[in-house]
């Protein structure tokens, strides 16, 4: 335990003197630098499957579920989405060659206020190996060290990931300390990131919420949290029923297991009267296991009725929380009880009541008449993110490049003094 | 102290619900409830200053120093000068009015990012009772609740300002609940504030580092941390005397207790060597004592030798660290060991060492030929600050309005599915 000590702080200090021999790089060394590693990782692609067949083998004698054993997958082809993912970072604007403003005071000293990168930043994620490549190759286009500490069960896979990127950045100019990877599986390994104030600048955890919580918790430096999201959509009684199906079915079933997935359903009792028909035969085509309030479960055949938890559940699954409401009022404040503030949707024709909706809920995302799958950096057209942030300071909903940045005050005089 | 528990609580509540009301008013309703505070505030000097007279007894009891006492002491004039600051925070731009981005997606989809209120800010601060009326002045306007947390030795007084601005608020649109006092003197208290992140958006400590420190380890809700400045100027080689001299003074004696403050001057061995007489009766002069290296205590009259802490103390005082360095690279090693990332300034006729220092050091900060003592939201242009932030999320340097918001996506569209 002393030794992974001694060692995690070793490794921090090694990411901040890197990082900041990284962060006067040009945009082209860093580019260049990227193009390399994606080249290396599609070379080396048999000895990543084979590093990870131990992953696998490890994860079946523990019984993981197909979801999980399927995220912890590596392939030839995710391989090159790995190598293709960077390529498409690199044609993603420098967010540090930036001046975010710039001006002259009376006493003539000028100001500039530009863009730099924030310096080292601490990654911690789930057992996702795709993390390991995607968040290097951003945080590397930004300027900013990195220190990777991925899931156990990926050990291997990560292990083999960063070896061969650390392979690569030896024929670039990017220092090969400027990508840390934490190998060990020690928990306290783990913690000893949250209190290293002093090397790291911000964390950002990765993954389900009882991850996420445990870095807010204990951590003393800047967490950017990301993710978990409890999705509602409201469909109001001029909501247009076909708009309103094609939405529910499509924010619930096109990737259920997503955090921009929806959760819970509340709709306003007289279109649920006019229209439930419909709507009951669509959630059974799509195998929608429905969870009721009182008066839904009754309605609804094959649901079960909700109880308190399903109201405050990420399913990440095909089942869907149904609550009848009397109007918008109540909509928003059961959003209000149980949101987590990342996206929420009303569906309705009547454009005042959708404009008191975007303006009166509090969230990264608020949609009318869409589906909340568009929370996502590429879908909104932020290029790559790191993550989507449901918190309010820095960053909110999706975070691209200039997330991971910070401001400096350069001013220049010629003797003033106050 | 279970009933103070309830308290703290059910006045976070209260301030969360009447954030709600209050982010939905229009600037005019805002900026008539700061004239009105205003006006009310100069009406009640008489009894301000009652109250405050009670903390300065205590105050007196305690044998509290005259710099403490002098912060705490409120005089019609300091009472007008409150007045005023809301008047001027009246001028100031309303953040929340403005689209940040604007964008529509090929789908068809129109996304506005949009810049709301945080919520509910909670400020913890010592005991300087202007603190009080500035916070609750830019929370308002920026359509925020706030929660104070003053010190227990200005708790007269600022019951007293703060039952002035409930009095105001009763006659404006603004909900009186928007401005939450927590007035008991128990620690607990305050503690309570760090974890209630259901009702509390952010949490901003103002005043000393052990206070700042508590709240930064302690809290779970994110804070925005300010000021603690150990500020360093740098004399190099090619640095003009007068311009050395004046900046050094300035930075050093015009208001010593504040925050960007110069603590530390790094001079250049040759330029001292040429120079030392001129700059010795310059301290001299001004009754600054220096604490010098191994070299520097050897050549300044009157001098103590510096300790390994007096690298890192912030003195708030006319002490004055001094060290001789060979060069820029020592300099900036030197601050990166020591410095808190506040102001930071390097005086050189070189152009090269010049951009070479504002690129690499690392602050909110950095100046070329000029006093820190500019880091200053009004000093730099910002209108009024609820602080300076020494950290790099969310807002860096001086904190004007801008600082007390987030954003939103409001996205529309007409049925969009992914």
């Amino acid at each position: 335990m002393a030794s992974s000590q001694i060692n995690v702080k070793e490794q921090a200090k090694k990411a901040q003197i890197a990082g900041k021999a990284l962060s006067i790089l040009s945009t082209n060394d860093k580019n260049e630098a990227l193009l390399i590693i994606a080249d290396e990782l599609e070379k080396n692609y048999s000895f990543l499957l084979n590093e990870n067949q131990k992953d696998l083998d490890k994860g079946k004698e523990k019984n993981f579920d197909s979801a999980f054993m399927d995220r912890l997958l590596l392939t030839k082809e995710r391989v090159n989405d790995f190598a293709n993912g960077l390529r498409e970072v690199v044609k993603l604007k420098d967010p540090t060659s930036e001046i975010v403003s710039e001006w002259t005071l009376e006493n003539g000293l000028k100001v500039k206020n530009v863009r730099v990168p924030l310096g080292v930043i601490g990654m911690i994620y789930e057992a996702r190996p795709n993390v390991t490549v995607d968040a290097t190759g951003l945080a590397l286009k930004s300027g900013n060290a990195i220190i990777l500490k991925g899931g156990s069960s990926a050990l291997s896979s990560n292990k083999a990931i960063v070896s061969v990127i650390h392979e690569a950045l030896n024929k670039t100019k990017i220092p090969v300390d400027a990508v840390q990877f934490i190998a060990s599986t020690d928990r306290k390994a783990t913690e000893q990131l949250f209190t290293l104030k002093q090397y790291i600048d911000v964390l950002i955890p990765r993954g389900g919420g009882s991850l996420i919580e445990t870095v807010v918790t204990k951590a003393t430096i800047p967490v950017l949290e990301t993710g978990v999201g409890n999705v509602h959509i409201y469909i109001d009684k001029e909501a247009d029923v076909e708009k309103a199906l094609n939405i529910i079915i499509n924010a619930k079933t096109d990737r259920p297991a997503v955090c921009n997935a929806l959760e819970t359903v509340l709709i306003q009792k007289d279109w649920f009267m006019n229209h439930k028909d419909l709507l009951i035969s669509k959630l059974n085509e799509y195998n929608i296991s429905v969870h009721g309030d009182k008066e839904a479960v009754k309605m609804i055949p094959g649901s079960v009725e909700a109880v308190e938890k399903d109201w405050a559940e990420e399913y990440l699954s095909l089942d869907l929380a149904v609550k009848l409401v009397n109007d918008i009022q109540e909509a928003i404040t059961h959003i209000e009880k149980y949101g987590t503030k990342h996206s929420e949707a009303i569906i309705t024709e009547n454009q005042n009541i959708a404009e008191q909706f975007l303006q009166e809920v509090d969230a990264a995302a608020v949609y009318h008449n869409a589906s909340t799958r568009f929370t996502d950096g590429s879908a909104l057209g932020y290029g790559a993110e790191i993550g989507i942030s449901t918190q309010k300071l820095h960053a909110r909903g999706p975070m691209g490049l200039p997330a991971l940045t910070t401001t400096k005050l350069q001013i220049s005089g010629n003797g003033q003094i106050r």
